[in-house]
């Protein structure tokens, strides 16, 4: 099976991608040497389709087991959740001698991976990411966090799983429309790292219209580990944020952020804020950096291909996107720091973009691509 | 001025003890690198004393502050209190650029201490610790952690401050209660480490009776200052408690952290519990560990020069003591692990500490010493 190793001295893990790896996890976790309670965190959703599937794998491994369920959705990612799962995990006996997996999306990692970094001040995890966005982004880096009232992700640590199991079987039981958002992520790997990614993701794009195919779950493991090989090498490069390379992943986040901000919650999904924010990064990168109109187009066609939105929907007030994005974690100390693309594959840290440009790109997305 | 340095890599860090340091803060902190805005977390007690001379100390050093109060007390040291404070930070512009001051005692230091942890997946912090409890103590070794409902300190993270300015000037605004308390650390790490240190702190009861004298308050510095040393050392040879070095700061603290879980809450300080269990430690290390009747006095003899308890309170049911020992994070696995005495100056850790014998110990605090 395609397996990916993120180098980080002392923290360093293993990714492994494989259908059918779920079934598989007891076996996973005990060679990776985790002993100890497991503590399985999931969803309301992801629970009725895999729950008792991860259960059974770690217990055929000879694991204790728990199940921690959370309302599904972005309202979980709270301290309160923090707390009442927390709570749960000492009622169930794990101390500083067990271990929780996340198994679920984007939310349930960011929760199950923040608690696991301060529960008895830090306790291993395992991420069994079950949405292509956290197949080939969040489940690995290490980047936890939950919302706080004064906006998202802002409060959070840097706690490296010790595994992360990716079954892309488990992609099989989501709405097309989560699936194409996931692979907005997929195309900012390859417009930073691997434009030849294009054409792939492409040719799956066409595929998944009509529902996974035997043919597209067979290729599945091997994209998705390509995706993830990208985000390991930045990640190693730069675990903690500390120099600029792991900023190129916000390639497209940064406009993005604000108009998810902006956005009634809900309304769009963080993928097509990135495929919005990645258009609007684009038509910026032709103006400062150099980057040629027929890259760019490369890129706008095969978010068109995942029918991704690259206009704000009616209702949508620039304005408010821009503010937000102006208040975002993204600037420091008040500069606007920008990912560009000189050419695909090679991004770059602008301090050139002013607020007239955000306003420009922004009433660019209003205009049809 | 006695500084103490911890050595640890690249989170080494300062102890500056000195009479008057709070007034040379913004210099300290200046020269230990830090920029940015700088946030004072102090709680509704200590900003009447100290929050405003601080303030103007890091203003003076050209540094930008606000000032954040959180009530006075243990019920602060919650995740409802961290999401409060740091979406109050949000508003006051602390981003990854900032750092938090933590003015008090050990509540505030291990809240704001947990806060900068987790606020932008962790910012700097220094530690002005004004409790002799805190400043001999918990303000260093970066361990840091808030209550949830299912117990104490279960939640938190290891993060050194970048920097601890203890001035010993503080302790005089102290009730002599919460001088005492703090000096029962100073006794455990007499036991610990620096058996000579009993006849100094033995010395000092005496005086502080009467209120501090200038003779007391000249020789502070230098006597928090080898408590911190002490400390010091066992946290660089065991910074993340991985290895049985760090628990040896665990002395009296087993059947204490008991003890003071089955007391309703304020009825006896940290310091007071810690007291009677290392009466209860002293007990259980003559009986296993060889530890001399001698010894055993000479540190009981200390505790009563501070008027610290040796026995339980009227009320104070043993048995419920006992099932919350059971029950603290410190028995990991269902083994009860106690620190002991071989001698003044030689902890060791202890499997065969069993169920009767802790029975025996209570049943020992509930007679006179």
């Amino acid at each position: 099976m395609p397996t990916v190793t993120l180098s980080l001295g002392k923290d360093s893990y293993d990714v492994h991608v494989m259908n059918g790896a779920l079934d598989r996890l007891g076996d996973l976790v005990h060679r990776s040497r985790l002993t100890g309670h497991a503590a399985i965190v999931t969803d309301t959703t992801v629970v009725r389709h895999y729950g008792e599937r991860a259960r059974l794998a770690l217990e055929e491994a000879g694991y204790t087991t728990s199940l921690h369920v959370v309302d599904a959705g972005e309202q979980s990612k709270s301290l309160a959740t923090v707390e009442t799962l927390a709570s749960e995990l000492v009622k169930a006996g794990v101390d500083r001698s067990g271990f929780i997996v996340a198994l679920g999306g984007g939310v349930v990692g960011d929760l199950a991976g923040f608690t696991a970094s301060i529960h008895y001040r830090g306790i291993p995890f395992v991420q069994v990411p079950t949405t292509i966005m956290a197949q080939v982004d969040s489940s690995v880096g290490g980047k936890t966090a939950v919302n706080i009232p004064a906006g998202k992700n802002l409060v959070g640590s840097f706690h490296q799983p010790r595994l992360v199991v990716v079954d892309p079987l488990t992609l099989t039981t989501l709405p097309a429309r989560v699936i194409r958002e996931g692979m907005a992520e997929m195309v900012k790997h390859a417009a930073i790292r691997d434009a030849a990614m294009l054409y792939d993701i492409r040719a799956l794009a066409e595929e998944t219209e009509l529902g996974f195919t035997l043919s597209t779950i067979e290729r599945l493991p091997d994209l998705i580990a390509r995706n993830i090989a990208i985000k390991a090498r930045v990640v190693e490069e730069d675990e903690k944020e500390t120099k600029d390379v792991r900023a190129f992943l916000n390639f497209g986040h940064t406009l993005g952020h604000g108009i998810e901000a902006a956005v009634p919650y809900g309304e769009l999904l963080h993928g097509e804020v990135v495929s919005l924010g990645m258009r609007a990064a684009l038509f910026l990168s032709e103006k400062y950096a150099g980057l040629s109109a027929h890259a760019s187009e490369d890129v706008l066609s095969t978010l068109k291909a995942l029918e991704l939105p690259l206009v704000l929907p009616e209702g949508i007030d620039p304005a408010t996107a821009l503010e937000k994005t102006l208040t975002d974690k993204k600037f420091q100390a008040g500069m606007i720091r920008f990912v560009l693309l000189g050419a695909l594959g090679q991004p770059t840290i602008s301090d050139d973009i002013t607020i007239d440009d955000l306003k420009e790109a922004l009433a660019l997305l209003q205009r049809p691509a």
